[in-house]
């Protein structure tokens, strides 16, 4: 810190419900907080001390808004890495690590990372340009996954056969063999400046084929209990390669013959980590401020089982958003309902979430099927 | 609501930890929030949509304040009550009524309340002056209470004997027998506009008895059935006969014949609810926005059991504050850490709270004890 005698100055790259979360937990602890952002009505615009109007991916506004703070994090990997790798330079931490964001915000570095440490992950090739993927029809079917710039299923094709391949990106990507997934589980992982670290109990995922969003996610995933130790293993195999303190969601696919392989990272707190705010001891919010704050790692048990169901824009509405059944889910006894405070809705925008906590799967369920087929954000 | 068709505007008046605690539960939902509060370094200051720098007690503030909003809240009773009335009857809903805080804020006139209601309260008898005090020698021992302006153990003395009469205020007060008390309760009682309610399970004090304020607070208080539907019935009693919604707080003392006692009420989020946080499902800073939102009611039942600690400004320190032990709180599996930013400590200032949760008594007791020992606010 660079004034360890002060307030600790930490600033959030981004402002939207991530940011807002991250500000709803640092109010339980003395920090003083700023957040970099371009547009002044986004959902954490009023939870930080101090907000400053930029562009997260232009250096000048980056640097900035990072040369005053102790410590900086971000909200999304497509960010400015130059500036922070100057402001690292000049002693602001951050979290993760500039060389972490490098690796990760672009798909192919991402790809290559897990090869040289020996981390499990679907085969691949890359594709400079859609005339190399024409070229690649033997490797289908595969996923097309845009090198740099896809973010929340933007950005992410399913190229079945040869036809499918005019969707693909004219651009480099990383063409990925399809795994016959049989569960789909999200570890994530906390490590600090000392290079401790602490799991939080994976949970399993179920994905909205179109839009690529989670519609459903439980906490703790059923799984056996070897398949377990290999999820962790591999989860931390890819947070301590990276040598940097921070918080990380780490998706892995199950195939049929229990194998474990790694879809994506993520180095910040993640959508699979929202059930936590109510459902474990530490929430992944909670657990960056202690990190940033140098504070000891929380405890990540769960308090009880939960399901998480993400709020997304329904179809065939966009505009000033309205909820439709917000009444009837605030009715349900053991539902917490998180709304982000985004005016506008589209489809598939997330626009809130709700975390179910209960003993019994079957509760979990009964809840968050009613919660998805209620709760609509209409305009 | 005057403007049904947007985001609905609702203000505090009052910035402080009750304040802060409300503004992180808010940004659950879709509200714009708004402070008025006098010092601009407060703890709700930076939550908030809009802070504005002014006077609770001042009638132009509080109006000037109130009259774009929707609805109004406070976090102390000691708010201009006229600007409230006037703001009331211009259709600004008011959480509690001003009614409700004109009776509360004088002890006087709350304990007439009570004696009106036929709720069962202290033996009292009202003193104008120190002169009418001395005459009271027979009433002694009694506790002496302010009618206006006390707050937080300030404006209450415990007059034993003739010889601690000249403690006592010169101004009108309520003087009541002391009552022998086996057990100190508070229960919470959630009303909404419908007149429907929700109660939380009573809590159990302990109070230190130089600043009457809390040392440990258990929930669910260790009572027999009988004496918990007492407290519950006397303390629905005293919220239903103030025919204003919004949350309540009534302090009770259970004798040792069994006989429950109402020592005060607060209508507001208050000290004895912080373990609703992260114990309940619905906190009380969250039912207080659901009814101010018209949302259902949220449930009152606890996930787990629990003890709240309030984190006071050690004794012999005044200044800006620095946490000793932090850390060790902060490694507790079961500890919620809440410090509410507040710069300057004094003696017995509230800096914070820790919430613990346990189903063994004895773990909440051992944790408790851990928190109150390690975790000091020194300058």
């Amino acid at each position: 810190m660079q004034n360890p005698s002060t307030t600790p100055r930490i600033g959030i790259l981004g402002g939207g419900q991530l940011g807002r979360m991250l500000l709803q937990a640092a109010a339980n602890y003395p920090v003083e907080t700023f957040v970099l952002e371009n547009d002044p009505e986004c959902p954490a615009v009023h939870l930080c001390h101090r907000f400053t109007k930029g562009d997260i991916k232009n250096f000048d506004d980056v640097y900035a808004f990072g040369k005053t703070l102790d410590a900086l994090t971000i909200e999304i990997e497509n960010v400015n890495v130059e500036a922070l790798e100057k402001l690292e330079t000049e002693g602001v931490k951050i979290y993760p690590k500039p060389s972490v964001l490098k690796t990760i915000k672009n798909k192919i570095f991402q790809k290559e990372y897990y090869k040289v440490n020996e981390i499990p992950s679907p085969d691949y090739i890359i594709t400079q340009n859609l005339t190399e993927l024409k070229q690649a029809g033997d490797f289908l079917p595969a996923v097309h996954k845009l090198g740099e710039g896809g973010y929340d299923g933007r950005g992410v094709q399913i190229l079945k056969t040869a036809e499918d391949i005019s969707k693909g990106f004219d651009a480099p990507s990383v063409l990925e063999k399809m795994v016959t997934i049989y569960k789909e589980v999200a570890q994530m992982v906390a490590i600090n400046e000392k290079g401790e670290t602490a799991l939080y109990p994976p949970v399993e995922m179920l994905v909205d084929p179109q839009l690529n969003q989670l519609d459903y996610q439980l906490c703790p995933a059923e799984i056996d209990e070897k398949i377990l130790w290999k999820v962790e293993a591999i989860a931390l195999s890819v947070v301590r390669n990276f040598k940097s303190p921070g918080i990380f969601a780490i998706e892995l696919f199950i195939d049929k013959k229990g194998d474990v392989w790694v879809n994506e990272t993520a180095p910040r707190v993640h959508n699979s980590g929202h059930h936590t705010i109510e459902a474990h001891y530490s929430s992944q919010f909670d657990m960056l401020w202690r990190i940033m704050l140098g504070y000891p790692l929380g405890n990540t048990d769960a308090i009880l089982p939960s399901m998480m169901v993400n709020i997304t824009g329904a179809e065939g509405f966009s505009g000033d958003v309205k909820y439709e059944g917000l009444e009837e889910a605030l009715k349900i006894e053991n539902a917490f309902v998180h709304l982000y405070g985004k005016k506008q809705t589209k489809p598939g925008r997330k626009m809130g979430h709700v975390t179910i906590l209960s003993k019994e799967k079957q509760d979990l369920l009964h809840q968050s099927n009613k919660v998805k087929r209620t709760l609509l954000a209409k305009s």
